[in-house]
């Protein structure tokens, strides 16, 4: 029997892939004049993913790997204009209103009257507590976890702590590497709820559709029928 | 009666403001074909406060800080390789050997055996993560918080969620605003433990000497005698 329901936020509850997306066209035009486009993506991806033990995730992290990439990619020659206006990139983007996904506050409203409801996900504390306060659905939240990785061992810690046990846990989200597969390792139930758009850094298999406890939605409004069959 | 210790982290138990300090050095040097060492110092730290709501604290907002101060200070002159050069400074600070202040493992070693201890810091979660796991001090703590911010709401969040009642807390810090302050207008003991350095940011007030449940020690290792008199 379900009794609490994690949800992950960047692309579940919230757009955050678009910006971006968005943020990264707006740089390969700054570096066209250097380089063609797959190449300036390739390179920041290289470069985020080896920064990323040391930086981890987020907007800031993002921006100190494309600050380091552009560098890189015009052999010191991009000017310190054209670096600051990397750094306006990101100034927008902390400051981006929160848009919600379709159906989010009414379904998360619905939930919250019959399941507790947690908010478990990862990235800069700061950019996270603003989105969160901003998005006006914490009222509908029991508890709210910022991590800063999520591994099986982060999602027991959760667990353990707010004495839950992983067969009364659903988690619901669009990453198949952070939300899913190490909640069915613990025993748990995972949503998948797969965004047109995904980072790179979190496709990392196939949905694994012939497990029991996997289900997978096409929309946060199909959740509630979903948990009266479970 | 105190059960719960909480402690500050950065300047508390281990060295933070020192390498801040060597940082600043260097990034000074880096400007000083541009300006003089007050000027740079002045205007950092002015683009750090304007950053902050947006940017919260760590190295990584300090560095994206530097940069932006760099190319205004040069008026866009600086080169794409000297703010290479800031980049660097940020990873080596993020790479930096945690380094204990004298005598906090024993103290710490001790007082576990007697009270709960909570680890309570402020900044990049990656980052307090790493530096809190690698310190080995983490067999010491029962719970840690990291947060974005520590201010009367964040406490008392904290002493909510674990059941404490401010009467039976104390908080050890070097950060009278962060550390001390909030929590005697919750009620709760306050124990100040001043390093050499001060960040400009947390020189909030002068100690509040006269009040009943304020202490300042010298040492980490007076900690435990002072709880025998509490």
């Amino acid at each position: 029997m379900i009794t609490t329901i994690g949800f992950d936020a960047d692309d579940t509850l919230w757009h955050t892939e678009t910006l971006f997306e968005k943020t990264h066209q707006k740089y390969k035009e700054l570096l066209s004049r250097y380089h063609d486009s797959k190449t300036v993506e390739t390179t920041l991806y290289a470069t985020e993913m080896r920064n990323l033990e040391l930086f981890g995730y987020g907007i800031k992290s993002f921006t100190l790997s494309a600050i380091e990439t552009a560098i890189t990619l015009t052999n010191g020659k991009i000017s310190a204009d054209e670096i600051k206006i990397i750094l306006d990139f990101s100034k927008k983007m902390l400051r981006h209103p929160v848009e919600l996904l379709a159906g989010v506050p009414e379904t998360l409203h619905f939930l919250s009257k019959h399941y507790k409801i947690i908010l478990i996900t990862k990235g800069d504390l700061r950019d996270q507590e603003r989105k969160f306060s901003e998005s006006d659905l914490s009222p509908y939240f029991k508890y709210s976890e910022i991590v800063s990785e999520k591994t099986v061992s982060t999602y027991k810690k959760i667990l353990h702590r707010y004495k839950i046990a992983p067969e009364n846990f659903l988690m619901v989200g669009n990453s198949l590497k952070s939300d899913i597969i190490p909640i069915l390792e613990l025993g748990g139930t995972a949503v998948y709820l797969p965004y047109p758009l995904t980072w790179a850094h979190e496709k990392a298999c196939l949905p694994p559709k012939d497990h029991n406890y996997f289900y997978q939605l096409e929309h946060i409004e199909e959740l509630p029928a979903l948990l009266t069959t479970l």
